[in-house]
């Protein structure tokens, strides 16, 4: 039953028009069909539909999918206002926190209260990775690029190459909570390797 | 616990590497910021999170919400192989079906049988409105372009101008699960016909 107010509505719809954006923030990886760069928006579903289709090699039982969903469904709504901050560039991912927790704060400001509260919520634990379920977002964020990269990259990309190890320090996470997904994921970082894609 | 096959497991890969071709094809709407054309694995993403925000505007207790977020990630994946359908063209309406049904054949095939099962059966509860999570999708579906096109529409747009009459009979189903949004789409209509977007 609709109990809610015109006003409230109308604050909802100004936050759906606003998320918009997040479709024209750019990041560094390559679609497999055209090869143009990948947006946030078109990321992000992306992963929420993988953590469907992989939540069997999630390594904890009972696992909140929905959860898992919502996460990474706004995982990335912050870039709206900090940009995509590439994982390997450190002088930008030393001011990442300070960034996004202004842009959580301006955007999640458009909703009702009760809900800017639940999806700050939501955000602050994905980033917090301190729930199995922020675990198993996380590790499925981690390994949408990888494979992207490995089918896409060229050694001749502009910009530096991350380090293998750096790669597999970044991509460590995934290991905490899918096993499976974590052997894959080296397999690929080192055919990557071989391709000349890390230095 | 992973009790998965590496077989099961490179299945669900390639199914997510097939997918990406979601983010080639191009829709009607066009983006606020920039006016490109919006793609459909971008529009999932924004009516996948538009289904939490506008939630409690359902007319349906109990509304189980994460079928609604699966479906509304999965219902536009057969376009990969069909295309994006204009809803008011037609003659491309009535193939439709059955393009739509070869696509869904082709690409569920490529996971394991139980959860080819799973996908299937909620593109297929989606096709058929036959469920309030099916209604309130279907209603989401259908209000995400008629409030881009209000905001970015124009009257010299390429192809023909629906009629009022028939965006009026498009758009009804909104009516049928949140009567709210359904007066928001009504007035969004009228605004949309009075700039000259539809005959």
């Amino acid at each position: 039953m609709d109990t809610t107010s015109d006003d409230e509505l109308s604050h909802r719809i100004a936050f759906i028009l606003e998320i918009d954006k997040l479709k024209e923030i750019e990041r560094r990886t390559h679609l497999l069909t055209s090869g143009r760069r990948e947006n946030s928006a078109e990321h992000s579903w992306h992963v929420a539909l993988m953590a469907l289709v992989l939540a069997e090699h999630a390594d904890t039982p009972n696992l909140d999918l929905f959860k898992v969903v919502k996460m990474l469904l706004l995982h990335d709504l912050v870039e709206i206002y900090a940009g995509d901050t590439w994982v390997y560039d450190v002088a930008a991912t030393n001011t990442q926190a300070a960034r996004e927790q202004a842009g959580a704060s301006t955007l999640y400001a458009l909703l009702p209260a009760t809900q800017a509260t639940e999806f700050t919520a939501l955000w602050e634990e994905f980033t917090a990775r301190s729930t199995p379920e922020a675990k198993f977002a996380a590790a499925i964020d981690a390994l949408q690029p990888l494979v992207n990269h490995l089918l896409t990259g060229s050694p001749a990309d502009d910009g530096p190459r991350p380090p293998v190890a750096a790669v597999l320090a970044r991509k460590q996470p995934i290991g905490e909570s899918a096993p499976a997904l974590w052997e894959l994921a080296k397999r690929i970082i080192a055919q990557s390797a071989q391709r000349g894609l890390y230095e």
